[in-house]
């Protein structure tokens, strides 16, 4: 259990904290205030961010979108550079905040700030970003994650690197009020999957890891599951610190890791446009079912303290049924529907397309190969 | 459910990690290395700083107390001051760590830095710390808390700044291999202590706080049932991150707290000098059975939590029961005996103390008035 971790994000959580961005920004820097599209204007968001940043300078760059292209973010960089932008408040969920990523390492980057994300450049410097949340899934408001679109290529790509992560991260929960279903459903599968990644995989044994884990697991349940009586400030609150907390970096510190739902998950994305959530949710039981003698000691632990579920033979395949039911009560499909008629067609498709990221094999055993995306990917592919 | 969460401190976890020191201490920085008695001579870690400050200029100060005193740390501020010391590097448990905020503070400050502790002087800037820890316990190695005690006065008493927050905290699990059994169960009860300070207190249904904050005394309760086991690589990993976690604010943000036990206690090591572990385990149970009826709904919920047991009408009557057992287990024991003949006058001396602080209650719902205080002492001195 060797690790390092930091995680220096403050973070100021609760009803009315958009004020606070009026201290934590210098009045003398110059601001970009990033956004998506028009929902902060519905619901009030982009006034109470407009009345905290009174007094500073700044300019507006709106239109980034869910699953963020490198197209629109360059054009928020060339804004960086021509009106010397000192600061990035990103306002909105987490392709807002990885945008705002990577516009912020770009900003400081002469060549094309894809390189980032094809390893070409790793940056060690970028402007400071601050975020203000307004949907509780990814986590991004504070770690140093980014996935960026490139729209051109039909790539979508992660990068992280610690001068990225948010200095500061607003988090109201009054913000979710006018979130619409489905968009809270999909943050409990999001930050649900997130915990996953970072806990069914070997079982080292780590008993501080693995509670926490499995207290985050439990909490987005009881959430699910209270789903219909989601409109009080407690849910809320409680789902958004839920999705915080999920990865922030502290679970998975000093246990392994198992991506590679995500990575198989990404190219759905990439390709169909199936919601990041939902990609999770399509991948996910097919893929352990695929590596349940891998993972059958965590999937039965994950029964027991997760799901509540008493020891048998097959606990571990339980523990998977209970998972996709859990999704499928929050009306998230655990099949892919989006790929048209040719179902082998599309499986060939992903597959080439991790082979293009010179993928050999993933998970935290090495046991995803190829061959086993193919048979994943058969069971998930309606 | 609002508050402000920050913890910067840069955590290097796992064996082999003193070496980092190297790195994350600049070398143009004159650095106080600072610490206890010589089992750090003896346990190798005293060798292991050297070479790791090997290029470094630096200084040593030895002789802080457990309990760690104003009129010893005084010293280490006359020698900072005088040696112009820039960066002060921790090498203990929560003593020297305790000892080394209130250094780093008072080396900046030109009164005396009992001021701090006093409320007279709030420090908003001190010198860098770093913390190598050698005893899992109080979690003061990525958190700005610290105890102080002055002899003269026969006061222990607390401050808390950000300006003290370690930088860095290396913890390398095999500095534990040379602990005695004592300390060993007293970072237990302290940790365990911690996590309830912030736990048992009104039930608010944070779902996270709650759920990590079980997790952590889950854990402790599990490391103190293997303790005769506990000579090997993951106990030791186990206990050092649960004692981490339980007090470095994360488990607090957004509860509400009762410290009653711990301010009591401090006066029992200040007038006997209690091990502090011993005198949280001394008042704890009595102090809870004291408020039972203000706290019942969290201590259910951490019978069937924690200990998994079963409901009943007397189920938080039996949780303090299953506490104090726990603590019995680890041969920590419940009731003050040293103090003496004299029963009265030792709990007269404490409420004395209290009100000397200017206390009127203590508890997150100010129910613990010094009638209570002397109803606790009176069933916790044997």
């Amino acid at each position: 259990m060797n690790f390092t971790y930091q995680n220096a994000t403050q973070i100021f959580f609760g009803q009315g904290q958009i004020s606070k961005i009026s201290d934590a920004i210098g009045t003398d820097a110059k601001v970009l205030f990033l956004y998506g599209g028009g929902s902060i204007k519905k619901n009030g968001v982009y006034d109470q961010t407009v009345q905290a940043l009174e007094g500073h300078n700044w300019v507006e760059f709106s239109g980034v979108e869910p699953n963020p292209t490198k197209e629109t973010l360059d054009k928020a960089i060339a804004v960086c550079k021509q009106e010397n932008i000192d600061f990035i408040l990103a306002v909105g969920g987490g392709s807002v905040i990885d945008g705002a990523k990577y516009v912020a390492a770009g900003a400081l980057y002469d060549g094309d700030a894809w390189d980032i994300l094809i390893g070409k450049y790793t940056p060690e410097k970028a402007l400071p970003i601050g975020a203000i949340l307004t949907i509780p899934a990814t986590g991004s408001e504070s770690n140093g994650n980014s996935v960026i679109t490139n729209v051109g290529t039909q790539q979508k790509m992660a990068f992280a690197a610690q001068c990225v992560l948010p200095i500061f991260a607003i988090m109201d929960p009054d913000v979710m009020k006018t979130l619409p279903e489905k968009q809270l459903a999909n943050g409990i599968v999001d930050a649900f999957v997130h915990v996953c990644e970072q806990y069914i995989t070997k079982n080292a044994g780590a008993m501080v890891q693995d509670g926490f884990s499995e207290a985050l697991l439990r909490s987005l349940i009881s959430l699910g599951n209270d789903f219909n009586d989601r409109d009080n400030d407690l849910w809320r609150a409680n789902l958004m610190w839920a999705a915080n907390q999920a990865l922030n970096g502290l679970i998975g510190s000093g246990v392994e890791q198992d991506w590679s739902t995500h990575m198989i998950g990404h190219e759905l994305t990439a390709l169909w446009h199936v919601d990041h959530a939902r990609s999770l949710a399509i991948v996910q039981p097919s893929l352990l079912r695929n590596q349940i003698d891998h993972k059958r000691g965590k999937l039965e632990q994950m029964g027991r303290n997760v799901f509540g579920l008493e020891q048998s033979d097959d606990l571990a395949e339980r523990t998977i049924d209970a998972i996709e039911a859990f999704y499928n009560s929050l009306n998230v499909a655990t099949q892919l529907t989006e790929h048209g008629d040719d179902k082998q067609g599309a499986i060939d498709a992903v597959v080439s397309r991790l082979e293009g990221l010179n993928f050999v094999s993933l998970s935290e055993n090495g046991t995803v190969t190829p061959v086993e995306v193919r048979q994943i990917l058969t069971n998930a592919v309606a």
